[in-house]
């Protein structure tokens, strides 16, 4: 593997965009290629068989342009996708948001009762509970679908009292519950919960942590290219987006997530 | 055609089941072949090649199944495909969402002032805008993307002050206005959103007709079947399911829709 290589980062969408900016943020030397797969998109109500020739065919176009390391920043890639992917790539080191954020929850949690918010299909796959399990046998993991999160998300509403309604009638059945039950510990299990952290914040208060993937992702990565020296020494920070379908829409959406301007022009159109 | 012949309804997913229910109550001794196409969905965000390539394969596997006319149920499909599909399965007639609620719209509006909220997608592509020009080309047409109620219905949450919260936010920019701005017709563009109509209607208030395409499309194909005598005379309300991924959720998802419990078991996969 080659440090001065770019990290692969591959999503179903845009969502994982939230992951390439922690990414940036704490890697700032590194070169970056991002994939969304918006051909395809969601990923969450598909069948593990479509979920998996997917993941392949976009860790496939990432490969072949040079990458040193793999992140699937999406939630239902790293659930169903991750073992078929390491498999493929070996020695390439694959990395989930999954993984890395079950550990910071287990480390995070004093009481064990972890709650983990993602989409619908992230929660019936109950990967997020499986990962928390492997790491402490003990733990109580509640896991709640918040379907609403991902339009309010791609909307832009992430503030205002219609938000906080939507985010308190969500968790309210996790948190308004006895505090022997209560959860000290709140998973974000979705690439586009992030944008809702503030909100989350003030309906939950200072007692209860908030894990974002997205961070401890970026984290696990760090470490990772420290600890086999993959890191880049040299001045860096490109990024090159490319996607499966639209554009426009992309770069649109996607400057929402990302915190800057993105042109059209810019975005690659692959086919996979 | 054979009047005994199934009527085939095609979707990106399983909004159209709002259609399917539509025309059941319509139309109850004909029987139906419905087709989801939920591992592609949603078709709303996709590039205008790949909805023409789905449609006609979806319309072709419709076709392989002996039905007499077509109902494009997804408001994507019919604006981007049906000249596509009506070349192609002529002399099959075939009927889309958009016409039908176009053409109730400019009957119902006194005005001419007629508002049409939808998905992103439709809203861009100004599909509806254009069927509405085109039969009154005075028309004031104000479309509105209303993606959280694609959200909404599909979590249940139908009623109660949050969902009227985000009715009201969605409504504000186009209703409260000056008495001669406001729109008199309300267009229903997508085919989820009849099940948020109750609350809509206690938002509006009862000076403002609200034009649901679901409805509009079963009036027209029951006109159209009295027209070239293609009605079934005999006992039918058969119902066939087929979906392209995700039986259990394509089951789950559609009992809310459709009115009626729907087993697994009972929806065909098909590959397209």
């Amino acid at each position: 593997m080659d440090a001065a290589a770019p990290i692969g980062v591959f999503d179903s969408g845009i969502g994982g965009l939230t992951v390439l900016r922690a990414l940036r943020l704490a890697l700032p030397t590194e070169d970056f290629v991002y994939l969304g797969d918006t051909a395809r998109l969601p990923y969450g109500t598909k069948s593990r068989e479509s979920i998996v020739r997917y993941s392949v065919q976009a860790a496939d176009a990432l490969v072949e342009r040079g990458i040193k390391c793999l992140v699937i920043a999406c939630n239902t890639a790293s659930a169903v996708a991750i073992d078929a992917l390491r498999e493929r790539l070996a020695p390439l080191p694959v990395i989930g948001v999954l993984e890395p954020g079950a550990q910071a929850a287990c480390a995070a949690s004093v009481t064990g009762r972890i709650a983990v918010i993602a989409t619908e299909g992230t929660v019936q796959g109950g990967a997020y509970q499986r990962a928390i399990h492997a790491i402490r046998p003990d733990a109580r993991v509640i896991a709640q679908a918040c379907s609403l999160f991902v339009a309010l998300a791609e909307e832009g509403w992430t503030q205002g009292p219609l938000v906080e309604g939507i985010v308190r009638r969500y968790f309210e059945p996790i948190f308004c519950v006895s505090r022997a039950e209560q959860p000290d510990c709140l998973v974000l299990g979705c690439t586009h919960f992030p944008v809702l952290k503030p909100v989350m914040h003030d309906v939950l208060g200072e007692d209860i942590v908030i894990v974002d993937s997205a961070e401890t992702t970026a984290g696990a990565v760090r470490e990772l290219l420290q600890s086999r020296s993959l890191g880049k020494q040299t001045p860096g920070g490109d990024v090159r987006l490319l996607a499966t379908d639209g554009r426009e829409r992309f770069a649109r959406v996607s400057s929402t997530f990302f915190g800057s301007g993105v042109r059209p022009e810019s975005v690659e159109l692959v086919d996979l």
